[in-house]
């Protein structure tokens, strides 16, 4: 793979995981939606599906990693760092792509929700600017239920072991044939199980170029009412899926390879 | 794939996926259904089956393209252009006869929902007729949630890019082996990506004889207050999804032929 | 296949069928069980994931049919009508074998739902009767939510010929192979559409031992306060899914051998 | 396979199961999860897609039995007893092991969920108890819903039966291949429809270790009112599952072989 195929790749298939993925949250938490309501399951099955969507469509140009910590992971496997930067460069970039798409899908229910006095009462209370703020940064970003450092860190770290050694070993059970159609399935449902069982702490973010990139795209937007990026928060779903990548990419040598 | 072959697997196929797809809206929204109330996520499950089912039974003849905007993206991708007005006339033809099939297989849900008094109250005022032509027209075609006509395009553009872009690298995934049984499927569960993700403002056409064939349907039914059709907003889910096709089209022939 | 592992896989496969799908009715429906209120998503998928679980197992004996409508119509197909009473009589055998098995494994929620006083008042009364009842026997067979005959009957000729339609379709999409693993969870998911779909108005058999098999079991079964086992109804889902499968296989033959 | 490589993927594939299992029950049961609420489906797709994940990962390794239940019936189809107690020492260890990275993974959950007197009200009554110590335990193990001795073992014993059948029964309809990767794919969804169809009385257990193993952790965790581990019931979930696969084995060689 050339070096522009991985950038275009990346870069196509993190905007169209993070155009979905947004869209999910954007759907199930936004007014004026069809899908309000329609709860953890829709969104974990919306995440599932978004990297479906999106490995599938990128895989033939750049291999489809989508996730900083899987590059760190493949390149400590088999020690092999040159595209690193290729890779987390095209990443970043389509996640601020994808996210600033799901703001454009989205306009009316955005203004609907963050303009709408009816919904949350006197905008000036600080619990009717926080109703409003806070299901539009969970479309960008994620945010912890209760704020324990170490725990949020570790479920994160967790979280990104379980995701990167079902991605590792995926060349042993295919007989190394790589990330081929099934493969893509395997992984997409592999995200559902992690969003089903260790999202409900942190919102699982499982991937530092998920969560910075929007959350960038998040403080440039000109949206009314939209309250704060939450900074600082914002090293741990960069951190802990990195650390997790790392864990997983020696587990593998260790036990695996 | 001779013409006829062509003309009778979309006919059947695109029955088949409105038959299923114009299903589930009936089965989750109309009265003395036993999948009423079931949400959001039966009804993009629903489509996203319907496809799987449709595209599955119809390959073997036509390829199931069952999309104008598929048709149209395959011919640019292709410079192939003889058999579009076979494909497309197939799915306009199949797309009514589904939506027919639908009121044969909910006729006495269809009556209780438009007929039954109680659950409406006065028929004569005017939130009363809407709330029973509401769900009736959402069985037969999409409407947006908040009309804003330059966004309810782009939605729509942008939720077919994705489809046409996973249907387009299909064939580079699978060794060009075209639309096997693994990619019935994946191609299903895209389906029900978008509609989980970008759903939400439209209600996801993304095919243009999805929504004008049973729009035309509707509008020719002897339904007892039934309410218009809404051709006010009929030209953007068959302007979108084209647009969109050709988008998809142009975006392969960069990046990944 | 000989005719004695027809049989036997028949029997082990629908019996395998009607317990994991009459155990999904009860799970949702009965007092006393974890998945009580799931919803019409669990009903449908639970069935669906019934179908692959059966057809999967029993697929090495038989072939796995499990459906007197798929023998009928492969019979039509293929001209070959020696083994039409060996399958049939499998099934019907299955199918109250595994209507016994959902006793077995639901005795407490069946004894809790028939029984309790407290939650459906004075039992002498009709309602009460009917609202204990209605469960129990949906447990077991099908019902229609509006009595139309005509409806009825053409919704499950409709339902039939779509499921038949895949069925036999899967023999071009998998170049002859027969119905492999992946053939299992296709067939599995388009029970799932069909009942997502065309199940709202009847309750979707489409399938003549399915309804009838468990339907003679609930008339034979101790169950106190049990109620009726509607046998005004019976003839619907046994001669509909028969006439389905007839017609799909005739527009097999026409449009696609 | 060497012994070695035997227990080092049974203990990384069942610490994954329980892990991920175990997670999706305190997502959806625990206070302070985004995922509270979401009901059976949530819980029965979480427990399948587990198994997913760990039968993905940990099959090159060990051909990922995961589940004492599966090892004595393999051992008996092809009468080969070496690796039992390798096999079923590892899956015990495992199955530890993933009950405490849920206890980490959920830390703040669990202390909100035991320790907020606003929830539950007066903590020293003994209903206030109970409403924090159950959801605590289901984390951890299995109960039943209504205590009916014979009926509890049945049940697992009937949910173990389908389980095992369909994983013996997976050589055949893949050439003797092994559990490749749609094998995993399909033993998930049996799960799920286990879970869906046979789950409501007991909570189907079907594998010792899964609820042995993680009982044992919920007697040792230093929780603040977490109450008992309801030791009388524990032999149930070992007992049946194991008797359960010893019947599907005896079933397999005298129908399938």
């Amino acid at each position: 793979m050339s070096s522009s195929d991985i950038f275009i790749g990346e870069t196509i298939g993190t905007a169209i995981l993070i155009l979905l993925g947004g869209g999910v949250c954007a759907a199930v938490t936004l007014k004026a939606s069809k899908a309000r309501g329609a709860g953890w399951l829709a969104i974990t099955f919306g995440w599932g599906f978004a990297v479906l969507t999106a490995v599938y469509t990128s895989a033939p140009l750049s291999g489809a990693h989508l996730n900083p910590a899987v590059t760190l992971a493949i390149a400590i496997k088999d020690d092999a760092w040159n595209n690193v930067l290729t890779y987390w460069s095209g990443q970043l970039l389509g996640a601020m792509i994808g996210a600033a798409l799901v703001w454009v899908a989205y306009y009316g229910q955005f203004r609907a929700h963050l303009t709408d006095d009816e919904i949350v009462g006197d905008v000036k209370s600080v619990e009717a600017r926080e109703a409003k703020a806070g299901p539009v940064l969970g479309v960008f970003s994620t945010g912890p239920e209760v704020r324990v450092v170490w725990q949020n860190l570790a479920t994160e770290i967790i979280g990104t072991v379980v995701l990167v050694l079902a991605v590792l070993t995926q060349g042993l059970n295919d007989s190394g044939k790589g990330l081929g159609t099934l493969g893509a399935l395997i992984t997409a449902l592999v995200v559902v199980s992690i969003g089903l069982s260790l999202g409900g702490p942190t919102g699982y973010a499982i991937n530092p170029a998920r969560d910075l990139g929007p959350r960038i795209v998040h403080a440039l937007l000109p949206l009314p009412n939209k309250g704060g990026s939450d900074w600082t928060y914002a090293w741990i779903p960069v951190a802990g899926p990195l650390i997790g990548g790392a864990l997983a990419a020696g587990l593998y040598n260790v036990a695996f390879a």
